[in-house]
């Protein structure tokens, strides 16, 4: 039999949380609706001839020395319009930024010609950086929403695209605020929008109800929302236990009850939540995220300038919460998982060890391995969004990247440390290809 | 009159530990001697003359759009031989990592060809990623350190390499153990062949004392090397309170000396001192390296997996000591210290924070800004080094990099934005070329 396609190479996946599976020049076989069909590895006793009937067809890709395949990454939190801010204003505290700095920016999303500029880079940036599948806050404009989801249409990244609601008077400027009274007819709008929209699309296009946090919505507004991500059974994202000042503000207002509770009660924690940051989550908030199976998108740069603590990776899994990352762009500076892969790890030891050596103030058995991270950016991601991606393996979406191993000539090059290599040296410079689907969406 | 080069281009250099001076377009005119001569603003009544005059000379540099000069950075702290397993094995203790790892990798500097091809590796990635000086772990072999000096003058880095004493046989391998009878004469050969090689070198090359850490000393090894730094005046490298096990282990074996008290008593605590991470260190040890002026190498991606703390920097700064930054290769994973910059912030974030929600860990008034980051990779580290460098400034030694704005397109080209922009976004495809003393000794 042939494939549409057979890349020959040698991979990295996630097996589970703590194992990576690796192949030695292993023969990736797609079909042709962009899923991977086989891995054959090398003591395959068919291996030969696949090989040589993709060869003759010409079919087959064979990588480069010291170059890898791996899953694309899932970036499970990324504000959109906060992109050109990305590295800005990070010293002030949450609540500052968002007044002072990133609502004004995002209500320039009024201008699609603006949207247009912005998402089109900030799309193909985040390909350039591996990540195949990313779920966007957008803003509160129907049109600039929609210019996201065409961008990531025409680029070819899978996206999940949410409408951001925030209606509190309290908590929004007057110039950048959702309007109650209309709020279930404009977000059913965007809805079907998107819906028209991936009818003709190649890859996953998904709208989200995207609730911004609890303090920027009305009681009403969390409700209104929560029947609508149930009548049209979608997706929901939205912020959860971010820093010390939200946690507070929201037992203060709604009546002692915590994010998690709020956000159950209005029916938006389900299996298709995705709630972000988490740093100020409790074991009781564990048990109704487990409960509810709603995921967390771990977002560990943000959360060292917003999240007043680092998020315990390691006891979310242990309560079988699922897990993925998020760069949160902008409270994270960087479009790379890989920078988020490497300080999830360095954030998860700091945990575990903690900060002064004067007062033992650690959380035991916190460390996780620059394995976990890796789950966390691919497997642990598609899981959140139910997508069948995230993994080399038959049956998968073929989204992967193909990564350059910088430092081979002078580095041991068994399977470890290449690993390990590529986790922590990996910039775009480094990413030569990327797929989504089976299909080329970046080269250098 | 006329300067040997004339670079016109827009400029951020830090002035204090908390401002950063930019001069938009102006012209880094250098002397013969690759010293910055003159910075001549746009509003200088001669710029139109000094640029003209470059110019009919051919002597004239002119920025590409969206790039910019910063001053070369001075890395505090690097072991050369560890540069194979950069990102490798970092899910060790200190003591295993050392024993297991680190030390059979050392030991195969015995051989120089493998020193050979490492080390020029290493400094030229160094110098891709901004690196005009760096001070230098090397091993305990005379051949392989003369080497990694030798790479230092060929590739023209600015290098202080010291040649590693450990002699204490509880804490180092038969393998790779410094003879304590032959100390004093193998250091001083070592500091000779250096000081020979020096002669002809057109960059700095300076050998320096150093010992490992004093638990792989002898009392008697950190008494001769303070008698031979004091001898030939020489800078002086060490670590110094980096985890828990250290601190408690040198207290246990030195009548209950703290790690700068027995350095101190040594002779080997001076104003010529860099000390690598003091995450462990207490106020008084902060007075005494205030009293003997010795300066902290921070070190903050190889703290987060070693340190056991974060290294309190605003704390040392108010204590009047003198800070640089450190890769620490191995410890930390990178060579940039772009990436040890950022985490320098994210780290005194999490300090200020604390790590864990439930009891209040943190330390106040703990954070730094990009600012104070960036200070302490340019002038803290040459302040360290007593070399008149890191800084755009007349008198200063002209080693600086030219770096690219690589979103300049979508957002905001105010000073303080570029400012973050490159301190956050900088990987080495950003970094175009990089001079040392008005030389190119690097270019993409
Ligand atoms: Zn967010
Ligand atoms: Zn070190």
């Amino acid at each position: 039999m042939t494939f549409a396609r057979v890349f020959q190479g040698s991979l990295f996946t996630a097996a589970d949380a703590h194992t990576v599976t690796f192949h030695r020049q292993a023969l990736l076989c797609l079909d042709e609706a962009g899923v991977i069909a086989r891995i054959i590895p090398t003591t395959a006793t068919d291996y030969s001839t696949v090989r040589q009937a993709a060869q003759n067809h010409e079919r087959l890709v064979v990588l480069a020395p010291n170059t890898y395949l791996l899953p694309g990454f899932i970036d499970l939190h990324v504000h959109a319009p906060q992109w050109p801010q990305a590295g800005l204003a990070l010293d002030r505290p949450l609540a500052d930024w968002l007044n002072t700095y990133t609502f004004p920016l995002e209500a320039k999303y009024a201008d699609t010609g603006y949207a247009q500029r912005v998402y089109q880079h900030l799309v193909a940036e985040l390909l350039a950086n591996g990540t195949t599948t990313a779920q966007y806050f957008g803003t509160i404009h129907h049109a600039a929403n929609l210019v996201l989801a065409q961008q990531c249409v025409r680029l070819g990244q899978r996206g999940y695209v949410g409408q951001v609601v925030m209606d509190n008077p309290d908590q929004t400027p007057a110039t950048y605020r959702s309007a109650t009274a209309t709020l279930t007819a404009d977000t059913e709008r965007f809805i079907l929008a998107v819906q028209k929209l991936a009818q003709s699309s190649r890859t996953t296009l998904v709208p989200v109800i995207t609730p911004r946090f609890i303090p920027s919505c009305t009681p009403r507004a969390l409700t209104l929302l929560g029947q609508l991500a149930h009548r049209y059974a979608l997706p929901i994202q939205t912020h959860c236990s971010e820093s010390v000042w939200e946690d507070q503000y929201v037992p203060a207002h709604f009546n002692g009850q915590r994010d998690t509770e709020v956000l159950e009660r209005a029916g938006l924690l389900t299996a298709k939540t995705v709630v972000a940051h988490g740093t100020q989550l409790t074991a009781p908030d564990f048990a109704r995220l487990h409960r509810t199976q709603a995921a967390v998108a771990h977002c560990p740069i943000s959360n060292a300038y917003f999240g007043n603590a680092v998020f315990p990776v390691q006891a979310a899994l242990d309560h079988q919460v699922t897990v993925g990352l998020g760069s949160d762009i902008s409270g994270g500076f960087t479009p790379s998982l890989y920078r988020n892969i490497q300080q999830a790890v360095m954030a998860s030891q700091m945990l575990q060890d903690g900060t002064t050596p004067t007062q033992p103030t650690g959380r035991a058995a916190s460390r996780i391995s620059a394995k976990t991270a890796f789950y966390l950016a691919t497997k642990g991601g598609a899981q959140s969004l139910h997508l069948k991606a995230g993994q080399l393996a038959p049956g998968y979406l073929a989204d992967f990247q193909v990564v350059h191993d910088r430092y081979a000539t002078v580095m041991p090059t068994d399977s470890d440390s290449v690993f390990e290599r590529l986790i922590y040296q990996t910039t775009p410079a480094e990413i030569q290809e990327v797929y989504v689907g089976g299909r080329l969406v970046h080269h250098r």
